[in-house]
């Protein structure tokens, strides 16, 4: 099961630039579970990535998984 | 009727991963709550499931469910 | 007037599910609030409740109203 | 000026249905706040009155005001 | 260039009524950032201002900003 | 790979008009991880600039990124 695999050990991150990467992976990671067919995700690609409307949805989602790990981190201050 | 099944006893999970599963599944009652037909939700699948748009919108909802597990979670930090 | 009815005396809840329960009642109020008309409404099920996008984005409202919920829940952990 | 009434001397409120009742009043203020032609906006009514995409966008946005009403009530908890 | 006029000196302010103000300010330098032409937001006013559908789309952003500017000012309660 | 440069060493910013600017820089950066190519973008431009639902949801994702900022910053408060 494609799940299954431990993917997400912690929401701690080295720096800001590391969460957006985090966000990034987790936002695809959702897509992933509803759509399991690797091939059929790859083929619908270019469907959002020339799609201004859907790159800016994506961009939605970025921002609110990385708002979690931001908090997650304490937002990366110093202590 | 259906819902009066026990699934959500509590929002505590072992790992951010699990956290993540959780969330997918808070989406996911939330769509059987509303449309209650098994077999109308199964039929529909490929609706969203082949749908980018769809599978966007999706995410933004597993992000908003996971950001309330993880609060919940503390994080999953130690302590 | 339908909104005279107390409906919401508090967020606080017995279990996590019954806070998933009560945001799925703040979103259907707040729909009922703008479509007054109970036939109306009723006779529109049928538009979201087969389309899976307005299924996604009836869940986008229940997970925001229910991260509410389980603030005010102090997410019901045990003190 | 339309805006220049006093309509929101506060965010306190005495229930949660009542917080409930600013979120709304909050959500329409923004639209009349664009769309000041208070006859264009009544004609407009029917145009997401009747549209279950619509109303379930409006819930959203109801959704989104009451999670900042309510955590400036504490949440009507009782201290 | 547009953007380096300062506009936004603080997130304080009097009353959550020029809260509200300030979050519909930031909303529309949000858009003048993206469309920089004024003449052009202009022209396009009427295309969101009589589109209800749009209209609830900025009245979502509001709301967001405006639970940024809420909590920056502590919900304006008297301490 | 164009996201290995360091583009986010801080949430911190010195003014809530910065921090306008980091949120905007944000969201155009979570564009061009999923829309690699520059030309591609670049001639999408008008695409959304000219489409005022486009410019909205691009506000949204503003909105919610400046909320992260914010709060990283403790609001600009002097202490």
């Amino acid at each position: 099961m494609e799940n299954k695999e431990i993917w997400l050990e912690t929401l701690i991150t080295n720096s800001p630039q590391e969460g957006r990467e985090l966000a990034i992976k987790m936002a695809r990671k959702s897509i992933a579970t509803i759509q399991t067919n690797a091939e059929t995700r790859n083929n619908m690609r270019s469907d959002y990535a020339n799609d201004t409307a859907q790159l800016i949805a994506s961009a939605n989602v970025i921002a609110i998984e990385f708002q979690t790990i931001a908090a997650a981190n304490n937002y990366w201050k110093k202590q």
